[in-house]
């Protein structure tokens, strides 16, 4: 079975909102195994309304519209769809009557405008829609279905999960899963090349994307779901320690639970990052059971007073250098009551930097691990603007941070 | 001139990620003054890739594709474009020697499917990408015109920003002018009422748009720039200094700035936004000039051994406490060079925090700002989930850090 969803709404065109709702509709719609193959987006515009409605119903069986449900002149999906079925908009008095007894009990007076609310086509049956105003519309007509659920977030959840999906279910009749597995430390290409066998494998199929610093592989099977965990095995096999996690598990949550198992506190000392290792850390949940301390020290006097970084190893070797960033690691171990900490220093740019006669470039960022049994540096060329080497910088510390925690010292 | 955007991925209609690019992208175009009437997304499919570009194509002078131009097999935008070309894709002998010289500097081995990111078809334009290796392109046949951007969103906005929009608008030549005010300290829907004679202007128009702890005002004519001049004095007279800055300056660059101009320097001290106040600050090129330190101090150890904030403060008000947060910004500015200091502590969530037996809840948040002459507190009940607590304390504290600044004391 194939769906297209049609987004309505002027505001998704002009950025003013980002289509949440459609991402989330298409999740649920891959979980009930239904393809959705296309999505569209229009504007509040009846003529571009029926046309796209139009060329959904011609490729898809199922057409699920988003919006456009309101009270006011420019929401205008009912009347597109009402256009498609080739049929007018009638008053349903049931409808009418519980939007009267709703406002009434809010205390609201009853505009006329809401009226329009109460309209559907004669051959739609209206979908309840206990968090708001506006009910959704299920109409069929030659084997098509044609869905209409509100905007509001909150409204539309709940008509989909209660309303739509079970009957979608039933209807489409298959059962699609599908798993995420997370990697690290092995770029995408050189990871489609380890396992190019299993991407070029019909099912499960396996699809890589990247992201920042990881790549994600998104495995989907029609089959039984010990399909899914042949295929993760195998690759697992390939990759060994490099997939770090699946689902939606990310690195920092993986790495506060690879602390809080060895019992163990972490401390953070930056400098080009300026917290965003700290921030990443902190924003699980939970992660104040693990997260020791964290310093932002910017400048040689901060990295020599806070982190005990020696005066004469910043003369000698300024503080980018992996030198420092030992020095900073060692420093905020020492300080704190962490068993590992891990350090950043380097150029985040736009600029280079000369330090002491020598130029380090933009993007040069030195990363150190230090616990009770030794000190690793990790020398790296990133390459971005700003922000990107920043972030960049602060995936790679927590990528070195994993590989230290794995190593067991 | 109208506008399509095609958005490529099967990520997107799985809902493994939701489209903010399209949104970014169609906010552009509208200040651009460009008419963004329809958006289409596909998966990545090559026939119902063509099918959708040939689609805009038919009905839009300016197609943008989003995605879709990376190294592996399911990158297929650059054959789309092709194939609605007409023509086939050809190795550009100077891209293929930047990437390899690009891999060689990082230290990673060249593979070969990196040089599907230097195909082009041959009447295609590449556009730089200094935030990452796949070019974008730029094709134009029979009067329309087809534009390939890269889906990570750094790559993305600056292609945009640097290649694509000065030539959009020259070509669309529309002499639409827009600003945007940023505005601090007033919610959306009481700014709303302060001015809402000039809401209703025909022109310039103004519309308010809610961000994160701040509001945009976005005035747009199509008359000469003063009459833009003429609404921003109006507004300022109504909003006086809650207007911090206009166009891309963010809050934390409009701080740099202040602090640059007072010659002064900062220091942070975070509890629960766990770096993220550092991590804006240092965000902006040039921040090591005026940002002195900052300390992650997530437990009450960290508090009393990184910044002095006496043991038995704790013990009668607890770290989640007006008193907490002056000592811990007291002590960061004692503790550095700095000539102003901010803390933040509070509950992140999602639970409640007992503290010496009373119930702090979450979203509980209180910021500190200390100088040489006093300090000021602030206590805050945000709502949201942990991270949406954690973004709306950082933004608070830097909206705290800018009051005291202007105080000037």
């Amino acid at each position: 079975m194939r769906a297209e969803i049609v987004s309505v709404g002027t505001e998704l065109l002009l950025g003013q909102i980002v289509d949440s709702n459609a991402a989330w509709l298409g999740a649920e719609l891959a979980d009930c195994g239904i393809h959705h193959l296309r999505r569209q987006t229009v504007g509040d515009n009846l003529p571009r309304l029926i046309e796209a409605l139009e060329l959904a119903v011609s490729r898809a069986e199922v057409v699920i519209t988003i919006g456009g449900l309101g009270p006011t002149e420019d929401d205008l999906t009912r009347d597109g769809i009402a256009a498609v079925l080739g049929e007018t908009l009638e008053i349903d008095s049931e409808i009418e009557r519980h939007l009267e007894r709703l406002f009434r009990e809010r205390g609201f007076p009853f505009q006329e405008s809401q009226r329009r609310q109460a309209m559907r086509p004669a051959s739609a049956r209206p979908l309840a829609n206990p968090n708001g105003t506006a009910p959704g519309l299920l109409a069929e007509k030659d084997g098509r279905v044609l869905i209409a659920l509100p905007g509001p977030p909150n409204e539309l959840k709940r008509m989909f999960t209660h309303e739509v999906r079970p009957w979608l279910t039933e209807r489409s009749g298959n059962a699609i899963s599908s798993r995420i597995l997370r990697v690290i430390g092995i770029g995408e290409a050189a990871l489609e090349k380890e396992i190019i066998d299993l991407i070029h494998s019909p099912d499960p199929t396996v699809a890589p994307y990247a992201k920042l610093g990881e790549v994600h592989l998104r495995l989907t099977t029609t089959g039984p779901k010990e399909t899914l965990d042949q295929m993760e095995a195998a690759i697992r096999d390939r990759l060994g320690s490099a997939v770090y996690a699946t689902g939606s598990t990310s690195l920092e949550d993986h790495l506060i639970d690879l602390l809080r198992g060895r019992e163990w506190r972490v401390a953070t000392a930056e400098s080009c990052t300026g917290g965003a290792v700290a921030q990443r850390l902190t924003s699980v949940s939970g992660a104040s059971d693990v997260f020791a301390a964290g310093w932002v020290t910017y400048q040689w006097e901060g990295k020599t007073r806070e982190l005990g970084v020696p005066r004469d190893l910043l003369e000698v070797h300024g503080a980018i250098s992996p030198e420092c960033a030992a020095a900073m690691a060692e420093g905020a171990l020492t300080r704190s009551n962490a068993n590992i900490a891990v350090s950043v220093t380097g150029v985040a740019g736009p600029g280079a930097v000369m330090e002491n006669g020598v130029e380090k470039p933009a993007g040069m960022v030195l990363i150190g691990v230090a616990t009770a049994t030794g000190t690793t540096t990790e020398r790296l060329k990133l390459i971005g603007d700003r922000g990107t080497v920043q972030a960049r910088a602060a995936q790679s510390a927590l990528a070195a941070l994993r590989t230290k925690l794995l190593a067991g010292t």
